[in-house]
This record gives structure tokens, sequence and C-alpha cells, in this order.
């Protein structure tokens, strides 16, 4: 059986939880963890304005769902199964009381996504709570068939994404140009839309790779480096391409094919059973017997599903990977105030090793 | 003198935080506030991988930025007067590192910012932490001239937005197309980009906002509610019309009136010295008046500047209002099932009184 949990089976995983650490219920604040768990979506747009509506408190015998009175109706339709529970005050005052009123006391909550001004508020109103991060994201970290599904989507189109800017991208034209450039591929093909801000480099500044596209404009005589993906039904894809407009010189070329030959090298390394940390090593030792070691400057891959960046962050991933883990592979050299280069898809392994969900070209591209 | 306080007057007026709660330094996470008091920028895109650049630490004669390697050089140029250091690690072990070695201890910061894992990792390390959340953000409570001229400039192009609109919007698009077509007139008109998720809702919809347009479409027989704005240099604008687009019958057009009337009864009341609550009440009481009081469920307005929603929220504001602020006044009346109209501008309260940002028509229009 490849990958993750259908629905019921989820909530008796969240529930194992409650044993493991002697808890009286689960509170599920994380977005993504409030829609595996419970089906309550929340758009990114939205999460500002939503308050908290889609909270969940998970004991041994109930499941319910908080929601405020634009989101109740929206509840019941999303989370067969659970309860839903009109909450119009603020949190520090409703999941107290709800706790009171079913006898739970010892909560497991996401020290990560509650402020301290709520937790603090939480625990002045009697309740206990221990931190319950990783136990709760780890859930998510084996996709199902349907979330393999929704992934493999979001892959097609941002392949289909790097195809159209290999025709329309040209010197002159600026990064922010073409980071609005793929919003409006990913929005316009029925994607919920980009699941980052793109990244779109030129030259030197992908060294130094910040989180917004500039006024810079392309260059025939520099890569580009383009980092993005979309998100479809809620899940993400992330891909990374270096195009050259010109003919590299020797030196960049040498370059290129050594990240090249360090992807698929940390690909060949991937297999059940094996580590993150040694996945990671592949690329990098790949990386360091060119000489290279040094310019790789950060963790060689994420997992993805829900959210762009989930377990397993491979480079600390010291216990074995699983089949139906999704995760990137993105390795890169940087040199900084000269270039940089990255490569890097998505990919699922499966029982019988990795396969690439992502199938752009990565051999070295010339856009004319 | 109207308004707020320039740079180096905002680092001073941040400092008297520390001898109001007895602090040795302040420790600033809240993007807006970063930004107001130092200069750092983190677009929004930026900030799910930024991790915590741009972080400060303000003393009693030292004003430090912290950055990792990618965003120091930004941090120099942007910040000019503070000392930018190279923080590579996490959190909780750099500031209180930096704490150590410039001997401070005890440190006012965002509780309501701040993960209950950073803060908790924080007092680990030997910090002593008090909450100073309203404390910083109603420093940036009175807007200064650089700062109105931005958000002047953003409502003028949300003005231009709905102008547009007026033009393109007919029955048949869904409110999706809608939404999308006000995000690619903001980033096609220079803008930053939307303030936020646009919120796009037909006929009865309005009456239970969501935060997301859907798939509905635009109809003749039914009002479209629009509440929208963008972000130009980092400042936002808010503005919410209800169009119709055919003859709406006797008891929508008491109703619209009623909404209108609400609002310039609160525009009439807001001066110097009044306060919120009793700017907020002078609308309530208005529809209460016309028996719709129970209709109005959400408070009059909110303070707008580097983020949408910020200090003062009207209907809980007992202070005396100051010149300089910028508020929305956005009464609303909302039947479920029926209809929901509101009508919103964005305003600043100047010591002659209060003055419209935004200009569109508060009149009944009927589109094509």
């Amino acid at each position: 059986m490849p990958g993750g949990l259908t629905h019921p089976a989820r909530l008796d995983a969240a529930r194992a939880i409650l044993d493991r650490g002697d808890l009286d219920a689960l509170l599920v604040s994380r977005t993504a963890n409030k829609r595996w768990l419970s089906g309550f979506v929340l758009l990114p747009g939205e999460e500002p304005t939503a308050r908290w509506s889609g909270t969940l408190l998970v004991t041994r015998d109930r499941a319910i769902v908080l929601a405020d009175a634009r989101y109740t109706e929206q509840a019941g339709g999303q989370c067969p199964g659970w309860e839903v529970r009109l909450a119009q005050g603020e949190m520090h005052v409703e999941v107290p009381s709800l706790a009171r009123q079913i006898g739970v006391r010892r909560i497991g909550a996401e020290a990560s996504v509650l402020s301290h001004a709520q937790w603090a508020a939480l625990e002045a109103a009697g309740l206990e709570l221990v931190p319950e991060d990783s136990g709760l994201d780890d859930l998510r970290i084996r996709k199902d068939a349907d979330e393999l599904g929704a992934i493999e989507r979001a892959c097609a189109l941002t392949d289909r994404c790097f195809a159209h800017l290999l025709e329309t991208v040209r010197p002159g034209m600026t990064e922010r140009e073409v980071a609005w450039q793929i919003e409006t591929f990913f929005r316009a093909s029925g994607a919920d839309g980009a699941a980052f801000t793109p990244l779109v480099l030129v030259g030197a500044r992908a060294a130094m790779p910040h989180g917004h596209a500039s006024d810079v404009p392309v260059r025939p005589d520099a890569p580009l480096l383009l980092d993005f993906g979309c998100q479809v039904d809620g899940y993400r894809s992330d891909m990374t391409r270096t195009i050259f407009f010109g003919e590299p010189d020797a030196e960049a070329r040498r370059r290129y094919e050594a990240v090249r030959e360090a992807q698929q090298r940390a690909f060949e390394a991937a297999a059940v059973g094996v580590t993150g940390r040694d996945v990671d090593a592949a690329a990098r030792d790949c990386l360091a017997e060119g000489g290279r070691g040094e310019a790789f400057t950060h963790g060689l891959g994420h997992g993805i599903g829900l959210e762009t960046h989930e377990s397993p962050m491979l480079k600390s991933w010291d216990r074995p990977l699983q089949a139906g883990m999704v995760f990137t592979l993105e390795p890169g050299v940087y040199l900084p105030g000269e270039i940089g280069i990255r490569i890097e898809d998505t990919v699922v392994l499966e029982a019988a090793g990795p396969r690439r969900l992502t199938h752009s070209p990565r051999e070295l591209l010339l856009s004319a």
C-alpha cells in the first residue's frame, strides 16, 4: 500500500498522538493540518480574515470543527462526520469553554503556529498545553493516491508553464514581468494560483537569491534562474530551471553540468529505507568531488504537499524515507557576484524508487 | 504639525517605550513595524522564505537590524544609521547571543507575532520577554506626509480600478474573473499588488462574506459587492462599493440609501478629539433609527497604512482620534439569504476634519 491515509484513517492516526502524549485532545490550527484532517479549506487570501475558523478539537470520541458564522455552512459541507460548532468569540474564550464542556484539559497544540499571546491566554484560562508540532505535521508526510494526483496535476501545469516561458521570455523583459507572466499563466490555466511568489533572477542575482523579482532585465549574456510552482486543489508543485539566452562560456557550462550531475546522483540515491541525509550527501559529495562543495549553500530539498515546504527536510532527515513521500531535489551552485545555477524537480518516492513529477528538460537550454 | 514622525523621530518614539516598560531593549518582528522603524522592506511573497531577516533590536544607544546573508546588502541600503548584523542561525540562538554581547536581558517583544515556540526558546535561552504589542503598533498610528502621499496614490489607483470595473464587468462574468481583473489592473498599473484578495460577492453571498470569490456569475437581478484595495510603496487602500446591474426594487434602494446615509453620518461625526467609539456609534445609531441596527454586524472601520487592518479599530477605540490618523468608514447591512450592502471609503483625519481619500461615486450606480 503506497502512500498515505484515507480520510477516516487520518482521524485515527491523529488520535494515536493522544495516547503517545497522554493527551485529552488535539487543538489543530495550522491551515494545512486543518484541511488534511477535516477537509476544511482556507485559501491563502482568506487566512488573514478567517480569524481562527476551521480550528479543530479532536478527542478520543469527538471530532469538532470550530467556525464563526461565515464558515459554519462551509464546514458542514466540507467536513462530513465532524461536529460543527459556532464560535463567535475569541479563541482564548471559546476553546476553554468547549474544553470544560466536554471534559478535556491536557491538550496538544502547535506551538510553532499559535502566537505566544494566544498560547498564554489559553493557559491562563486553565488549559494545559503541550507542544505537538511535528507529530501533527508528520501525519501528512506520505501522500495517498488523491493527494498524489493533485500534485501531479500541479506539476504538469508547471511543465506547461515552463514551455510557455521558453516561447515568450526574451532579453529586455524584466524579472518582474516574467514573474507576472508565470502568475498569470497559472491563474488562467485553472490553478488555485502560484504556490509562492516566483523567483526570477538574472545572472549574478541568482547567487544571492532574494524572494522578489526586480526591474532588472533579462540579458542575452547571463543565465536566468526560474523557480516557480503552482497550487491545484490545495497541493503544490515546485521546479527550478536555469536557462541561457546566449552561448555560455565553458566555465558556466561546466558549472551547469555539475549541478545537473549532482541532481541526478541525488535522484539515484533516493530509495525507500535510505535517510534524507544520505540523499542530501549524494548531491553534496558529487559537487565536492568537482571542487564546488562550498558553493552549495542550502539543503538539497524539502517535502511538498499542502504546503510548499513541509516534512521531510532532506538534509536533516535521519529517518528512513518511505514510499509515498513527495519532495524536491534542488542542488545549486552559487558564486556571489558571478552566477547562480539551480536545477529542481518535484519527486515522489515509490517502492520501486523515485519518480520525477516535473519533466521539463534538464539539459542546458539555449533560448532564442 | 499634522501626522506622524520622520525617521530619526521614529526611533526616539520607539525608545520612549523602553522607559515606560523599564526595558533594556525592544525586539521588533512584525513586518510593518520593521519597515516603519528601520526602512527594511519585505514584500508579501518574501515573508515565508525570509525567515526572520529584518528583525530589529533597539536599545537606548544602539539600533541593530539582523539579516541573513541574502539580506545584509539590502539592509545596509534601506536602513541608514542602523548597524547590520549577519545572523545565519536560528533566532533563539542569535538573539540571545547578541543580547548577552551588548548587555541586555529584559526585552519588549510582540507576543501576537512571535510563535509560542519562538517565545519559549528565547526565554529558555535566558531572556526576560515582556509583551509590547500595542505600544509598537500604535507608533504607526499617525501618518506623516510621505506616508499619506503613498496612501493617496493607492487610493487614486483604487478609484481608477473601480472606473475600469464599471466599464468591463458584465452579467455572466464570475466573481473569480472579476477578482482576477482587479488584481491584474493593480499589477499592470504599477502597484505592488492588491492589498488583499478582493472580495467580489453576488447578491445574497454578500450577506455572509467569505474571503474568496467563487464561480458564481454576476447576475442582472442582484447587487454586486466589490471590496478591494491595493498597495503602493507598502501603503494600502481599502474601498467597497455595491453596484446594481438592473433597477433594484424599492426595498433594496431604501437599504442602499440607509447605508449611504450611515456612512455620511460617520464621516460627519469624525473629528480630532472624538473617540472612535463615538464615530462607530454615529453610523450604528443612524441604521438603528431606520430599524436596521441588527443588520450591521461588524465594526465601522479600521486603521490602514502599512497593514490593511491596524490601529485604530474604531468600534473599540475609546481614546480621542488624532490628526494624521487614516481609517476606513464601512457600514453595511447584511440580511442572510437575501442581500448584503456595504459602502467603504479610506479617510484621513485632519485638524479641520475628515477628508475622503477614495472618491468613487457613492450614489447608487446602475451598471449596463
